[in-house]
């Protein structure tokens, strides 16, 4: 039951058909004790990995969450990252945009909460929903102050891809590595989570009739993320479409892609040169001497 | 073995002597598996008073955390903190002051950092720095482009602290709880300390030969945080001195102070009301008939 990320990778340049990509897939693990102790290891490995990250100070992480409501993000961020260095993680929860943030370009808001070097950044819905909730609400569009020559432009969406390819490829270049996570649910599957959301009193401040509009529009949705995976999946920059209607397996697959991106970087502790050394054991003499 | 946080509390108008204030007390532990099931049960507990906090999405918590070099920050945060989820927690690092901070006055870098309502944010470091080292080194002070006028007045220190009060004041009449501490450690426990870091190769990168200057400034940093608990320490924004020889003790005394400041607010889960409860209803069945 070892996982094969390819199965979940979006090559570039192939197109995809949500319909035939599996929602569910058979358990990753044999039962919740297995399923523990699997993803306990792939936390512990991610542990060290970002110290890492933290020590050699050359890369950084963005990990992109999006996906339909009730999908399991939240949870997804919480089970897999819990156990990691919070101070060489951030994550960000992109809402609604402020007057300010919409009198810039739609990247600008992200740009600040790029992570750092030597940092995992996790973004909680991202500079995409410009191509997703934006593209399936055209009233969205329209209030978003563009030129009207911009709003207009029949290319818009292909532009904003455009856009996103070449920002990511710049960050890419920079030492960043970017992996962009969809949690695949079923219409069904969502609409069971709704229900739970609705029935459990301590979770109903979570529930929004905003979920139930966009439920409605499930299948433009399905559109919009097609052809946002294969016109922004890339080499430098993959989209994995991640079966997440058990969530259990659906962390055990996000916690393997980001211990295989990190583990792929060519990381080592930073090296101290002979002169540094000299100095080190001079101070540690005199550091001795203090105990005697 | 239960912790009393008033024996670690500076209470607002004392004078204190940091050389009376213990490094090392009793262990609050009986041994290892005790410490780790004791620290998990805060952790735990931490965890769900974090998830209250986020919904309530009212208060705020700043933990503001200030040491001498190798008296356990990084640890103390990774311990109490991992565990927690990392979406509704925040560590930032201050270092050396940009150019453009400079441009500012010295609360400005911190504003962008605070916690947002509903998270946890940690500060490794802070402005605290502008009344400690700044205050120890006066060439720091020269360089940070004050006017004249300014740097040379007399009561700076005091204007400082007052700054801080009124902005730590303003911070808790909003909503935010602020609380710091300090970890205490012994002159010869750094010494020790600093030769490990020395002696373990993937270690060396932490080690800097600046630690050992602000070594050999012992007395007077312990003077500088003297004055700047007993100027600093309010009823609103509290000062804990944490003995901090034993990593082990502080960690477990760290985790008891976050949970009681997050235990001793009023948070509920947010209301709902009864028509948005109808609303929900309504919802409910719709979505019950699409599984028919």
């Amino acid at each position: 039951m070892s996982i094969d990320l390819r199965d979940f990778r979006v090559e570039p340049d192939t197109s995809v058909r949500l319909a035939r990509r599996a929602t569910r897939i058979d358990p990753l693990y044999q039962d919740r004790k297995d399923y523990e102790e699997r993803l306990e290891a792939g936390t512990r490995r991610l542990s060290e990995l970002q110290q890492k990250l933290y020590a050699h100070d050359r890369h950084s992480l963005l990990v992109i969450f999006q996906a339909m409501d009730a999908a399991g993000k939240d949870g997804a961020i919480r089970h897999v990252m819990s156990g990691v260095n919070p101070q060489g993680c951030q994550v960000f929860s992109f809402k609604h945009p402020s007057e300010q943030e919409l009198d810039h370009d739609f990247l600008w808001r992200t740009q600040s909460a790029l992570p750092e070097r030597g940092r995992i950044g996790i973004f909680n819905r991202s500079y995409y929903e410009e191509v997703l909730i934006v593209r399936v609400r055209p009233e969205i569009l329209a209030s978003q102050k563009l030129p009207d020559a911009a709003r207009d432009d029949k290319s818009i969406w292909k532009k904003r891809f455009r856009s996103i390819v070449n920002s990511e490829t710049h960050l890419h270049d920079n030492g960043t590595r970017v992996v962009k996570i969809f949690l695949h649910i079923s219409k069904k599957e969502q609409c069971k989570r709704l229900i739970a959301r609705i029935d459990d009193a301590e979770k109903n401040w979570k529930f929004s009739p905003a979920d139930i509009e966009q439920r409605a529009a499930w299948d433009d949705y399905m559109k919009a993320y097609q052809a946002c995976f294969e016109a922004t999946s890339t080499r430098e920059a993959p989209w994995y479409i991640v079966p997440a209607d058990d969530k259990k397996n659906a962390r055990l697959i996000v916690s393997q892609i980001l211990v295989d991106t990190l583990g792929a970087l060519d990381m080592h502790y930073p090296k101290i040169t002979p002169a540094q050394r000299r100095e080190m054991l001079a101070i540690r003499r005199r550091l001795a001497s203090e105990l005697e």
